[in-house]
């Protein structure tokens, strides 16, 4: 079992069954089903911007490559998340010429290379602790429930975060921002399955997944991409939370990255803009505790636990997902050097964090759009 | 019938058969297999950058989305590419509410906005013209040939063009510059299948293609994507020919891009440079023709006519494609103001045409560069 003596945040003392998780709840449970059926089942299109029927088209079209064919928010190791398998016509590309060795440093720079190529905006490698494995899987397409195991030696994790587009982003919570969470879904599933391609190329085994298998953010945060939050996602320096997660599991040896926090457990302290602007009040205000206030919570740890069943109230209610938190979050901007100022202060100090949350609203930053600048005159 | 008064480059008196197309060659033509042998199967991992299994295996990588899912260039209407379907999840919210109508041009807007969110470089709008449409297809997978028609109806084209990486071509003809044309590959099938289901929840058919079922060239020229070039492929405004071309076809009315000509046929009469860097003399040099040297050539139309089958020997030969011809020409670089400034001259005058191709030659524009560029220290 690999030691977490290095890693500076605590890893869960079991593993969590992901039938517990909303999603998978949303298809058993009395209580969170009806949710679901508004969701999903229930669409009025509306005349307001944001809510029409192209606007659902754009939503429902952005995640077509996770719904249409990797369907990792269903089950594991199916469609683009298969865990094994190369097309026919490359067979003999895999088996000739015996595995590539070379250094784990070497094998990393070129994982990250071809990541980055691939599509990936950030790419971090760390072992995958077993606690992190969830212990059962609820398989949305069958209804069945099993235990879950990682194959045997693929306990190195490539994580990576593909950014979601931020001028879609701030239309959140309509569907132009739930085009821009859509397409971070698909271009998940494009990603991890070309990087799995890349690592059997070379001669070993390769376990792609998207959100399915295993929790993305604390293997995120020990491949030094980000830290955990207040609003529950993670947050990266680059992008602050606005990105999504996958990860390939590989028996290929490769050097690990570090845990690189930049002061947002501070930050998030002060801040609190998630928590206010959150319409369904699952963001809590207060303090970290170690005990979630649901079933989907995974207890036991001390941090910021969100209420998932209060933030699905509102997806249901609003027929559309949501993602106001990315949208507000200071950390969230389009880049450039301004930008870069805050988080390079409020990693070194604390100082400024109320300063900078202050400014961050004062200036405007985090204000709803309306779709109609994506759109144009529709 | 569409009108083709409004085209300023002649249409072909009748279709093609896909059949006699390269790569469907290379599974039926004995004079062509044994090339398609070397190519793929009888490949020697060497010891020089570019070559080596990393390189495959980034290659390999590259094309897993259509090779793996989209199958567009084995045959149509299958995988990513398929021409009808919705996720079950969705069906309701095409089925209610009735299609979305607006005037064309609103339309077109709106897919061109959409495509664009999709990663779509280039969008252009034209009718399909009859005779662009394969007369038959030959199957790669079942080697069966057939009769191909595209849905009554949907006699609209939306033409997308996705840029494939810079720095990643000018390492062609290595597995690092095949690595950017298969990654081109897997964004069309991506960009494609995104924009056909967008579609779809509009209300409207929609049958996606990549290089399937139509010629890309014409249809991407009527949309106002670029212009025929010396060395057969597209010459597109921002990026030269370094683009991959993809297609959705429709029911829903559009209104129509314009074709866009920059000067594109003046400068190649004068440049050359394809021609003369071209490792198989497959791109002539004289003037146009109106007769092919090969049976993957459409004839009957005058251009400039390549040579498929010395293109596909040197194929064979390198054991990796090629692309060497996009790596050249002066229209391939890396956007900016200066590099606007030539294609703005050139549009206008071809007076200074033979002055750009020299100087693009003594700026060292378009020479190799090593795999190691890419890969770093590995």
């Amino acid at each position: 079992m690999p030691s977490t003596n290095d890693l500076p945040f605590p890893v869960p003392a079991g593993r969590f069954d992901q039938k517990q998780e909303m999603f998978k709840r949303a298809s058993w449970d009395e209580k969170i089903r009806p949710l679901a059926a508004r969701f999903y089942r229930e669409v009025d299109y509306r005349e307001d911007d944001g809510y029409r029927k192209i606007d659902y088209a754009l939503r429902n079209a952005s995640w077509n490559l996770e719904w249409g064919a990797a369907l990792g928010n269903s089950r594991s190791n199916s469609g683009l998340y298969a865990w094994e398998g190369v097309p026919a016509k490359i067979q003999h590309f895999v088996e000739t010429g015996g595995p590539v060795t070379q250094t784990p440093a070497a094998m990393s720079r070129a994982i990250k290379a071809a990541a980055g190529f691939f599509g990936a905006d950030l790419v971090g490698i760390c072992r995958l602790h077993p606690n992190w494995v969830y212990s059962h899987e609820y398989n949305l397409i069958t209804g069945e429930h099993y235990p879950l195991e990682v194959p045997a030696g693929c306990d190195r994790a490539v994580v990576m975060a593909v950014a979601m587009d931020y001028e879609a982003m701030r239309s959140a919570p309509t569907g132009v921002g739930g085009g821009a969470t859509g397409l971070g879904y698909s271009q998940m599933a494009f990603v991890a399955n070309l990087l799995a391609a890349f690592i059997r190329g070379l001669g070993y085994r390769a376990v792609p997944c998207g959100n399915d298998t295993a929790l993305s953010i604390p293997l995120a945060m020990a491949g030094g991409l980000g830290e955990a939050s207040r609003m529950g996602l993670l947050i990266t320096r680059q992008f602050g939370p606005r990105v999504r997660l996958c990860k390939v599991f590989t028996d290929l040896p490769l050097a690990r990255d570090r845990c690189r926090p930049f002061g947002v457990e501070a930050f998030c302290r002060t801040c609190k803009k998630c928590a206010v602007h959150c319409p369904s009040h699952a963001i809590p205000h207060g303090e970290k505790t170690t005990e979630g206030p649901s079933l989907s919570n995974q207890s036991g740890i001390l941090k910021w636990y969100v209420n998932p069943e209060n933030c699905f109230s509102f997806w249901a209610a609003n027929r559309m997902d949501c993602s106001t938190c990315i949208r507000v979050c200071p950390y969230n901007k389009p880049g450039g050097i301004l930008h870069a100022i805050v988080p390079a202060v409020s990693r070194r100090t604390s100082l400024f964090n109320a300063f900078f949350a202050w400014l961050d609203d004062r200036l405007g930053y985090g204000t709803e759009v309306a779709p109609a600048r994506f759109w144009g005159r529709f």
